[in-house]
């Protein structure tokens, strides 16, 4: 189904809905990325050559185990895999062979159309964080999430001009029940945002609700014909493919939807204490995850994750902005683009505590290498705090205003004419001023990235307003943002089909299956 | 002169010298960094075409203004340039073939031969922030600064172990009167640490004495035979060299000491409002800097430098961390390349008043900048703040920890039996953990970087320890070393040559020459 047709379908809400746009607030979005800089590649060829052949004897050798799936099983045993009890292995060159038939770049469908994602290629989608049982903002300290708390990150990646995407678990809302919060999760993107969105991975049934309600929002038909979600499916590293997840994967596979396949690894911990042998593990696994969904379904869209953190053998935690999960992160998206597939990495990740220096030199990092290494869709961009145990309001804005450089930077070096300037330097000459020659009035308001939380002025001015840190001017920017926020219009009969999914299910789920 | 001649030649400090190093604490100091990654370049070749293309241009078109240095227009005119009242117009090429006869590297030796470093090739030279008049810790808030500051920064330098240089203006020690104040400067870096240092610039009699005491420290045979100073010369961008920083290139230059050559650029002011333009005139200002060090003396070391910020439109106040700032570092990397010349840029800069999240963000956008656009000599690597008015305390041991980040990731990935790690894949197997086995136990103590300032504690026991932000654990890590401080063994005779040297000095200039 092309644009025009999701036009079409989009605009049957009659006049309530027309009448609602016409006065709607419209916050600024930014498309995704395309980037116009090369990547860098770390490895050189024999690292390669060294890496792939290393990853190969790994999954026919030990090859890797698919928990609580004899349908799995069965799959890979017809595939030509040796399967004996729960253990898969492979002959060299299969899951290379399966990776094969999944697409080098898909797009994913928002609800405003404006909003759809390509993911792949040149291009960086950001998404925001996605996991933390915690919230934390500078008033309230670090506490358990609500279902508020998720519908304010909901909007505030909604408002994020920056933010391509509307992530899945902003945070999780704990007080909610367990068997029926991916309902109110889908509901609050659905509604809250028109920006595309995650669906549910926690069991294979929330998966179903997933691609059923996307089917309330899009329409069944063309929900069947697109990709409308990119979930995350996580191995459990080393070597395990649990059924829960594989559950999911394969609902989301086989309804042409798109899963990002996630090794989870604390260096040191589930994998080796290497670079070279943690790149070798995870691109075992991810070949095995992604030739699997191709084994559910030819062709379903999926993306090769690295999901890695370093260890700080001290303490046992994870450590994060390290040189190692660096290099990590960049190998890994060469060893993707050889593979031939999208490839999700990086983050704004940080171990501290506290939206504070610790948290943004780590995040900056992640970051930066994010953007190099040729990350095409990043999870966690913007609002991870303390390994992810927390969502940090502050953090989520300071992030989001960061993502802005991203583009920045990704977008080249423009060499027009205009951008030569070779008339400003004539004009100025040595020991001039440029503030006011026409080259500079004619451009300076397009020329800088400007930042929407940092602060620029002058020390005494500074002062005289308080001498406020990051955190604090970022508190400032969340309170003003959540108090501007307007829910993008949405037909109403479709917001009522929704409520009405939401409702029956509630009803329907039984509590003891949480 | 070689290694062994310079350890004999230290070596007859005599016996109380001897019993000095013998109960010396020794601080460890990584050697230079190494890259073994690529740099990213990311300017395709019809970019550099048009601005190198462009440079010339602006050379031959417009020229540059060499002010009060009736010598320099003299050297201009006998090497081919047109020369008008202090305006110099060079022919297309000129600078360029001035170039190449500056050496592509070269070693500056330290008073602990350890610490030579060599800048140019793939290396990366990290040194302390340079030319702060005020300083910043978190009892005393922000204060103009003393020379007891300075010899503190330079003990913090001395200490840090992902510092190569003792670097030059650590902060601007406004209590000792500026006609003497280089001297103070001086024997500060010659005796408090052994690390290669720089020299005055603010005067060419300035630049004398620190060649005169230069030859105190290393003798006067060596100082004649090798590089033991990288001194900072800016240009007054744009287009413009003024006789005081020139003077002072010139005194460097023709004891073949290093200078690096650098416009000093905010972007929009000092330079056009676009990448390109500023990228062309970095280049011309550049071309021309070091072909006048090589028309003063052929061969002399100098280093193509680039400070350059962008600005706020709205304030004016330079910005730092920005993608244009970015873009025009990697684009500076490969025109330097080009040229054969070692290259200065990036450093841990930020506009923030405060060592906070938005300091972090935009010092670490910097230093991973500074690290992949090839960069060999990185000045105000740690301790920037408030955009280069303050010399932060806390800031600087945050900053200098990041470093080591830079190292870990410059090192590239090893691919060794060992690192491979097959055997640990095997050991372990799907479902287990890599804590316990035998590879971790062996290669964990030098797996992972690892922070000397960040907390990774569970959040219960650093809860329980004050909750600290990473401003206090920064002010505990600064008291902790400068309390543990001991200065590395000198020379008797050396050390008392220096102070007689400074008292003589001292006497003999004029206070009007202020």
């Amino acid at each position: 189904m092309d644009d025009n047709s999701q036009k079409r379908r989009r605009g049957t809400g009659g006049g309530a809905a027309r009448r609602a746009e016409r006065t709607q607030i419209r916050h600024e979005a930014a498309r995704f990325i395309e980037r116009r800089i090369p990547n860098l590649d770390i490895l050189h060829p024999e690292a390669i050559e060294i890496i792939e052949a290393n990853a190969e004897t790994v999954l026919e050798e030990i090859g890797v185990v698919f928990s609580d799936n004899p349908e799995a099983l069965a799959r890979w045993r017809d595939a030509g895999a040796d399967v004996q009890d729960d253990r898969v292995r492979l002959p060299k060159g299969l899951a290379r062979e399966l990776c094969k038939t999944a697409p080098a770049r898909f797009t994913q469908h928002a609800r405003n159309p404006e909003r759809n994602v390509e993911v792949g290629g040149p291009n960086l989608v950001l998404a925001p964080v996605y996991g933390p049982p915690f919230v934390r903002d500078a008033a309230g300290g670090r506490r358990y999430a609500t279902i508020a708390d998720f519908r304010n990150f909901v909007r505030l990646a909604y408002m994020s001009k920056w933010l391509h995407h509307s992530g899945g678990t902003v945070c999780e809302p704990t007080d909610v029940p367990v068997h029926v919060r991916h309902l109110d999760m889908l509901h609050a993107h659905m509604t809250l945002s028109d920006k595309p969105f995650m669906g549910s991975v926690t069991e294979p049934s929330r998966a179903k609700d997933s691609v059923e309600m996307a089917g309330v929002l899009f329409g069944e038909d063309f929900v069947a014909q697109n990709t409308v979600m990119t979930s995350l499916v996580n191995i459990n590293s080393p070597l395990t493919f649990d059924g829960t997840m594989m559950g999911a994967l394969e609902t989301y596979a086989a309804a042409n939807q798109a899963a990002i396949v996630s090794p989870f690894i604390v260096g040191g911990a589930m994998s080796p204490v290497s670079v070279a042998g943690t790149l070798t593990q995870v691109l075992a696994e991810v070949m095995v995850g992604v030739g699997y969904s191709q084994l559910v379904r030819k062709g379903a869209p999926v993306i090769a994750g690295a999901f890695v953190t370093s260890i700080d053998m001290n303490s046992g935690a994870p450590t994060f902005g390290t040189p190692e999960a660096a290099q990590i992160t960049f190998g890994m998206g060469q060893l993707a683009r050889r593979l031939g597939l999208p490839y999700r990495s990086a983050g704004a990740f940080c171990g501290s505590k506290l939206p504070d220096a610790q948290a943004a030199y780590e995040s900056a990092n992640s970051l930066n290498v994010g953007l190099l290494s040729g990350v095409n869709f990043m999870l966690h961009a913007a609002g991870w705090l303390e390994g992810g145990l927390v969502s940090s309001y502050e953090k989520f804005v300071m992030d989001a205003d960061q993502l802005g450089i991203l583009h920045g930077l990704a977008g080249g070096v423009d060499v027009s004419e205009n951008a030569q300037a070779m008339d400003a330097i004539r004009e100025v000459g040595p020991g001039g001023h440029y503030l006011g020659c026409a080259h500079t009035q004619a451009n300076f308001q397009t020329a800088f990235w400007r930042t929407g939380v940092f602060d620029y002025k002058p020390f005494e001015t500074w002062a005289e307003e308080g001498a406020r840190d990051t955190e604090a001017l970022a508190t400032a920017k969340v309170a003003r943002m959540l108090s501007e926020y307007q829910a993008p219009a949405l037909d109403q009969g479709v917001a009522e089909a929704l409520d009405a999914y939401v409702a029956r299910r509630k009803s329907e789920i039984p509590e003891s299956f949480d």
